[in-house]
């Protein structure tokens, strides 16, 4: 089944202590997409410049994500530029510049609107409330949401949240929602508010997922070379809504596995700089580290 | 099989978010035998001055804690003062009051020396080598070790390394060992030392096991209220040890389960102030915390 994504395709420029990369691929759903790509057929809704390398995308093109949602403004595309250090959980901005992203309101092509699985990247929560107005009854929702939205369109986002079935956030960010400090009081706090599915990323500390009085957990993958975290949040939510969207069903087992597929794509991002290699894994690959997360956890009953 | 633990018996006062204890039981070999003894026979070995109130261990005693090899000493017993804020993966000293623990020196009761597994708690390297020509050819001999030996003791805690089969160690104190910032490497850099088998609790992010090139990962069990954390790394390896002594063996199917106890425990003991939550627990509660344990990781493999 087909799956939807709406948020930002954007330049970034980042430095690890690892090396550089300039005006490289990024943005929410350019990870996104890079990741779920890998399951299923993404469509893309953002807006760039008339300065982007669209040139660049073809490959994902050649992945099975369709980019006639994207839109070209005149302008500066979206460029952000961040450093980490050795603690590769934090990511130090440097320059953001919003360009044609400031003025984005996203249009939904007639062949996207329905769309069954949708992702709401991390745009104002007016624009994510705005293109649930032009889907026809998605099968599942799910939003992401980032620190400013929480400060200061919180209202926005409260209307949001009634109307989606699933966010994923971040610990900091859940806390700052909730302001509850224990994570499982920030999700009980923020399924009250509609979700009824929250997932709690904790970056290199693995991921949460609740549902109802369930909780599922998925630890980051142990790896010995991080090379660059970003984008490995919008992976891993690519690869959770593009193994939905694959098997089509939302059982307790598909988002268990979701979960895990979500954690094996944010894994794979972290390897290299930008999308590069999400756009080289197959499907062996994918399989093989979803086998490493197996044994990873797995522990046998009594003898 | 029994169980021979060395380490501190002290008197903690601690004060968290949620309340104040004063006085209560604590120190290294307290909280592991208390977890340990939910398992399997302990014996400890210890000091305490003539002000312990040795009449609270009696409760441990019972549980089948044996503490024949605990010495009074003339002087003051071992004393911490502590404090947690919100972040409660972060313990702040206020006081340390070392008393007669200063001049400890481990003597192992001759009915204690054929122990199978023995745990040597985080006191100094010289000492915790001191124990190991004291025992008979243990099964399995694992240690744990703290920022003040690896900073200042250094010399004696690789010589440690190399003569013991398995080591605990925070996050923290295992980038400082290795020098190494990544936790797979470090503990590659550690198992070069000597252990064949290294286990880093990172508190509420869980814990890894590492033995040769396989890993296993225990996450920390989601609490809604989690109560002091003080002893939850020495709980986890009570339950971690008490579980191979109890089962005897220590092939990988037995550790992975000896870590899912040890999660278990430390989930216990944060639930209440000092030992008083692993003093509680029977059998069916445990049981049922290591079901939640599964639950928790559990996936299915594909449809």
């Amino acid at each position: 089944m087909s799956l939807l994504v709406v948020g930002s395709v954007a330049l970034d420029s980042v430095e690890t202590p690892f090396g550089k990369a300039d005006e490289v691929l990024g943005g929410s759903a350019t990870f996104f997409s890079a990741s779920a790509c890998n399951l299923t057929p993404v469509q893309v809704v953002g807006v760039v410049g008339d300065d982007y390398p669209v040139d660049k995308l073809k490959p994902l093109e050649k992945r099975g994500v369709d980019f006639a949602g994207l839109e070209r403004a005149k302008g500066r595309s979206f460029r952000w530029r961040g450093r980490y250090r050795h603690d590769l959980n934090v990511a130090e901005t440097l320059e953001t510049h919003l360009g044609v992203f400031s003025n984005f309101s996203p249009k939904i092509p007639a062949q996207f609107r329905n769309a069954p699985f949708v992702f709401l990247g991390n745009i104002d929560p007016r624009l994510q409330l705005d293109v649930l107005t032009q889907v026809d009854k998605p099968k599942l929702v799910a939003c992401d949401t980032m620190n400013f939205s929480i400060e200061s369109r919180r209202t926005d986002l409260l209307k949001l949240l009634e109307r989606v079935d699933a966010v994923t956030l971040n610990d900091g960010e859940a806390r700052q929602l909730s302001e509850c400090y224990n994570l499982l009081k920030a999700a009980k706090w923020i399924m009250k508010r509609g979700p009824k599915l929250v997932i709690i990323k904790k970056g290199e500390h693995g991921a949460f997922m609740f549902t109802g009085d369930t909780v599922f957990f998925a630890p980051a993958f142990p790896l010995e070379e991080v090379f660059d975290p970003t984008g490995a949040g919008d992976a891993f939510a690519g690869g959770f809504m593009g193994y939905l969207a694959k098997c089509g069903d939302v059982t307790d087992a598909s988002l268990r596995r979701a979960v895990i597929y979500g954690s094996a794509m944010g894994s794979f991002a972290v390897e290299k700089f930008s999308i590069e290699r999400l756009l080289e894994i197959d499907a062996k690959q994918l399989a093989s580290r979803v086998g490493d997360f197996r044994r990873l956890v797995a522990f046998e009953d009594e003898l």
